[in-house]
């Protein structure tokens, strides 16, 4: 193991930021640098968040963090903010994100914000939860939006997926609401002071009793209004609920089929050259050559190269 | 080329739906079948309408196609619903969406719900599109929810990209805007009748001038009242003065960049047996080995099998 590696496992906080910058820059380092690590992970609690736009997940994830920190667990957080794929970086960065936890050494925060292109975004996520397992984080916190299909495939990944929820958004909330139900292991109801949180509660149990639930599990409906810490110790508590006698999903092979596909595949397309694709999207775009056979000739040429 | 090709060009509907299903099942016959209609492509006018969900989208889709059927256009519209990754198909329908247009053959309609799996969600939209374009539809419409990575850019593929917002959204909403300033071509405020309706224009309005525009283009903001047929004339006014005297988008090496490289990304996925895959998740979750050197592993398997 690495000497990097070693000082990520004792604690070092500037190691691991090093460590998260390497695996968010991908290549063969990062690779060795988890490799190293992954013996040393399966030990953490990974909650995943997962909720529509101005549902107040960010605030909620505060709010937990603090709860878990008053019991001295730490915590990691990694805010997967899709929102703004081409600024180059999260908008609501990890400057901005949750400045009260700013100088305590308990919270490591990393937002993730894909670069430019499809895909690696769950990897991504991934390897961050992992690194900060191997670290020794007791709670990693991944927060997600919960509407793009990636994001919510990464809250599929955690240990205890949590659904957040507000009264009085539209009809095709209702069909995420609907989509949504498999995943939920616990549901929140935010901002429930507002009106419209009965009705909201009993729409999700009506949708409950419809959903299969693969897991045979009854999601607990949690209530709480994050901006005033209300609720946060019973959703704390519908999260340990869910976890008791239940193996670590994070950890099971099921989530490690999905992982390696997504692994897998980012590595395969590592091998082609970009001027290479981009010459052939010109060829393409002047229809002098179709993108199938173009697609063609360039899986013949990887699988040649090895020879 | 295939008597089906040759179907699908000629305006038969059944072998457009035909075509379409055998796109959406993947595998070397969709291959065949897109490299053979390519060179017809590249005709119709290819629109992306993107937006939060509540922003009635399907409303405004409906109400274009409405608009372009009357001046004798035939209409393609694809509509990605990622909200619901875990049922195996959009909850919202084929069957459910734009009834009114059912009995006209004039409008093709096809939903796209990802099968399970992450990514693949653009490859099945630009195919359609492309298949929708040799069939001789004027104009294809790409509706998708935006918020996830996936579905913005799958609206960045079009010639002409419209951002659908609502007035008296949340905080986090803002952030989306944002974020999806810089692919807008044309701003719909929809629901214009609400209140804050003046309040967000002014907040897009003063979010274009801190955006760069890339395209050099100061994007025009169109407001709406869908479910009531107001302001739809604006919107495709707004969307052909966009597209006067501009290359088509959708035709771009740019695009086709992206395109190529999706298109690529999976066809190597499908040469690792699902079962060996499972196998070694399992290995993963039991900690025997750790899930990097496994994608190495199957990487040199991949190159080794073709020598």
């Amino acid at each position: 193991m690495t000497g990097l590696a070693e000082r990520i496992r004792g604690g070092d906080l500037r190691a691991l930021a090093r460590g998260a910058t390497i695996v968010e820059n991908r290549g063969p380092q990062a690779d060795e640098l988890m490799a190293g690590l992954f013996p040393y992970t399966g030990r953490a609690l990974l909650i995943g968040i997962t909720g529509a736009p101005g549902s107040g997940k960010s605030t909620l994830v505060d709010q937990i963090t603090t709860v878990y920190r008053a019991e001295s667990k730490t915590v990691g957080v990694i805010a997967v903010d899709p929102t703004s794929p081409y600024t180059g970086g999260a908008i609501l960065g990890d400057r901005v994100r949750m400045q009260r936890h700013h100088a305590d050494a308990g919270v490591f925060i990393r937002s993730v914000a894909t670069r430019g292109w499809m895909g690696g975004l769950s990897r991504a996520a991934t390897d961050l939860a992992l690194l900060m397992d191997a670290a020794g984080r007791d709670v990693v916190i991944i927060e997600t939006v919960g509407v793009g299909q990636d994001e919510v495939e990464i809250a599929r990944l955690a240990d205890v997926t949590v659904v957040v929820q507000v009264p009085g958004m539209g009809d095709d909330v209702q069909a995420i609401k609907a989509g949504i139900m498999e995943i939920a292991d616990v549901f929140v109801i935010n901002k429930a002071d507002l009106p419209g949180a009965a009705k909201l509660e009993r729409e999700i149990r009506n949708n409950m009793t419809l959903a299969q639930q693969p897991s045979c599990w009854t999601p607990e409906v949690v209530k709480t209004v994050a901006h005033e810490a209300k609720g946060i110790d019973d959703l704390i508590g519908a999260v340990n609920r869910f976890r008791e006698g239940r193996p670590a999903r994070a950890q099971s092979a099921e989530v490690w089929g999905r992982r390696l596909r997504e692994m897998l595949r980012e590595k395969l397309l590592e091998r082609v050259p970009a001027t290479d694709l981009d010459r052939a999207a010109e060829d393409v775009a002047a229809h002098r050559r179709d993108p199938y056979s173009v697609t063609r000739d360039f899986l013949e040429r990887i699988y040649q190269e090895t020879q």
